[in-house]
């Protein structure tokens, strides 16, 4: 099994992270891939993935697997160890459901607001930007932080009491907001407990 | 069982027929939501789906499902049925990286071109719009388009040769197509016969 990335960009770093939470880290060779030259749109890459995006997990037969929660979930089944994805339908449901809002109010809004309210990758690769489209979506950030905020008012973990992808993907969406300065305000106290939790488990401490 | 949401809206749709491929159809009740004078927004809703989308599954104990993937999953795994989201780890990454691909790319670019690039629902609901934005998505749109004719070349079915939740994300993007005149090029007759196809199954054509 194969994994082209980048390290510690946020999305390489929810697969990285999924793998150790399944001690599974050695059991994958990760071949980098030199984005800031470009080297994501290049014809062999594209073949890899026409999204152009990093991580693309390649199984041993050949198959190429992109978009992140495929790849993760992926790992979750095809190792042994806690699940992370959930058994019965309700915690699939409920635990898909709270990753697919990780991803669009907070991880995707932050990456939109990084490409497009800032200066994101540079003018060589941010080609086409919308400010105020990318300033927006750094309030629906906000937003999406204070609701998580509130969720956790009443668990543990984004969904429920135990550590899944939903947890995964929003700890990269505060990765990524590290990167353009969207932290979370201190008044988010639940947020700020649920990271210092986060940031001291194994698979991301280490 | 129950699910609220708004007859033939696409998203809605994605569920109903997921239900009718499982022949579970009747095993909802159906709530109708009056989205056009803002009921997805009233407190009552927003404590269903703080996302303020349709539609929303409410199961027998109370818990509330949103977010269509995970809606949809649920439907698969809570009825018997041939397979939507695939059963090896294998098949389902496929499927969930094809089902990600028909929303980011054609489904949700639609849906950002109709809400921003045209009068969307109407200047009462659309309080903000990004006209550029909206613009950009359906080039982007077009290119999805462009990009699963290529992939149908090789294989009957988005994911492969079975049908799946795949094939009614990008079905319902045409769909919402329809309301904003983002139809299928003619010269993509890959994708066009796939589209005939994929009319004609009863649990879309019924």
């Amino acid at each position: 099994m194969k994994i082209y990335d980048v390290e510690n960009f946020p999305n390489p770093l929810r697969v990285r992270v999924a793998l150790a939470e399944k001690n599974a880290l050695n059991s994958v060779t990760f071949i980098p891939v030199d984005l800031m030259n470009g080297e994501h749109r290049s014809p062999e890459f594209l073949a890899r993935n026409p999204g152009a995006g990093v991580p693309v997990l390649e199984l041993d037969d050949g198959t190429y697997i992109s978009e992140c929660t495929a790849i993760t979930e992926y790992i979750d089944h095809a190792f042994e160890g806690p699940s992370l994805t959930g058994n019965t339908p309700k915690e699939r449901a409920v635990i898909s459901m709270m990753q697919s809002r990780a991803e669009s109010m907070v991880l995707d809004a932050i990456a939109t607001y990084f490409h497009h309210g800032t200066d994101g990758l540079g003018p060589e690769l941010e080609t086409y930007q919308n400010k105020e489209w990318g300033q927006k979506q750094r309030e629906k950030a906000i937003k999406g932080l204070e609701y998580f905020n509130s969720v956790l008012a009443g668990q543990e973990f984004i969904a429920g009491d135990t550590f899944t992808v939903a947890d995964i993907t929003l700890w990269s969406g505060l990765v990524f907001g590290g990167f353009c300065e969207v932290g979370i305000p201190s008044e988010l106290t639940n947020l700020v407990k649920w990271h210092e939790k986060v940031l001291a488990r194994p698979s991301i401490a280490a």
